[in-house]
């Protein structure tokens, strides 16, 4: 990467159309590989690969069939109390580490990720016409880091790699885009021992590029679009390990648990 | 815009860079239309235009010399028991509708405009070699819409004008962009009434697209680089009015108060 971070160069993010439906056991990085060749897009030096985790869910067969789950009394009265699905309600609670509000018919819940999000991820909205929910990845880390090393062995490009969810926010409207898996670079860009253009030391300054890159892709990346994986050029990252984990603050600095 | 919503097409982020530095009482717009001049870049229909705050906040005087402000006793007090600048911490206290929490050295409060964020978003990192402290500006939304109007007169293009600060959030490290100003489209992508590819009715599903489009911005106009503004090309919005208020959540719908 020759480029400065502090050097304004475009961004852009190129959708990855016409991805095949993703099954259990299928190597979501074959399937990304093989859109790319039929998209004609090179992967180059530099550009950075976002997944939506659906796809990686399905892979992993992460997926539950609604009618098999069996709720319990508890989340049958809090889903008639608030005209929820019982069983989505079930899974919910299932899939969580830990309550953190369950509020006029929303779940806040910590996944055993540390992910904290609403109803633990379980997502109906995209899977089979609404018969299945899909779980969040066993490992996104993982998952990411599995795609990425399949992608540099094949193509020779070692691209960072992100899984994205769709994360509500407390006080504010609307779902963004979150990283939920990081291989090959880091999260953050670290401005805390460096000086602005004034020479002013920057003080708390850890801009979590991961969630931005990832709300950069959900712009593309949209619901309806049949595009679950994009390409982000021209952002200078650093490379590296780096993890999700890194993401989520731990709870002795959380004032919000 | 004659694209389709749910069509993935190539999305940019286009720096503009040599702002001239802005002044108390000058026009954000010229600053802007004069940049894009000498970097020969040409507002096209579709394109939106997002902004750091810092420049509008200057442009609004909404700067204090920090040895002016004069703090409060427990202003001190709290300072020094987490080593921080003690007239930083009157300012955000000045600037407070309420405190939503106080601990650890850390300030969250609820601003004038609703806005929910550390220290009332009152920054010193970049003003002036730090002896000034930037204030939010006093009305972002009509920063954003007198931006717009000044340029869709001037340049005869209705382009979208997002303010943005960087937020941090709950559970989760490091900061992100957020809009805080709106003009001319709306900050949400609507799926509730919408079926997807699999003709399921999607729920909960409103994507804070401005919120995503203030990050993609984050990610080229970085606090290094001298270039507080971008555009965004390839995004299909919702042209209309929007309002940044819509991304606040209503305290009667929030869980984190």
């Amino acid at each position: 990467m020759p480029r400065r971070s502090d050097e304004a160069t475009e961004l852009r993010a190129i959708p990855i159309t016409g991805i095949a439906e993703v099954l259990p056991g299928d190597s979501v990085a074959d399937a990304i590989m093989a859109a790319l060749r039929r998209q004609r897009l090179k992967l180059v030096p530099g550009d950075i690969l976002v997944v939506k985790h659906k796809i990686v869910s399905k892979a992993e067969a992460q997926m539950v069939v609604l009618d098999r789950a069996r709720p319990s009394p508890a989340a049958r009265r809090w889903a008639a109390r608030y005209k929820l699905d019982a069983r989505v309600v079930q899974l919910a609670l299932e899939q969580a580490r830990r309550v953190v509000r369950r509020k006029r018919g929303v779940i806040i819940t910590e996944t055993s990720h540390g992910l904290v999000c609403a109803n633990s991820g379980v997502d109906v909205s995209n899977v089979d016409g609404g018969r299945c929910a899909a779980l969040l990845p066993a490992d996104p880390d993982r998952a990411a880091r599995q795609i990425h090393r399949a992608i540099k062995k094949k193509l020779g490009v070692a691209a960072p790699v992100l899984i994205t969810d769709s994360f509500g926010r407390p006080w504010r409207e609307g779902l963004c885009e979150a990283a939920i898996g990081v291989a090959g670079m880091k999260p953050f860009r670290d401005f805390r021992q460096r000086r602005d253009s004034h020479g002013y030391r920057l003080r708390a300054s850890l801009e979590a590029v991961a969630d931005e890159l990832a709300c950069m892709a959900g712009l593309v990346c949209g619901k309806l679009s049949r595009s679950p994986a994009c390409i982000i050029r021209g952002f200078y990252y650093q490379a590296g390990p780096g993890s999700a984990r890194q993401l989520i603050r731990p709870k002795s600095r959380d004032l919000f648990r």
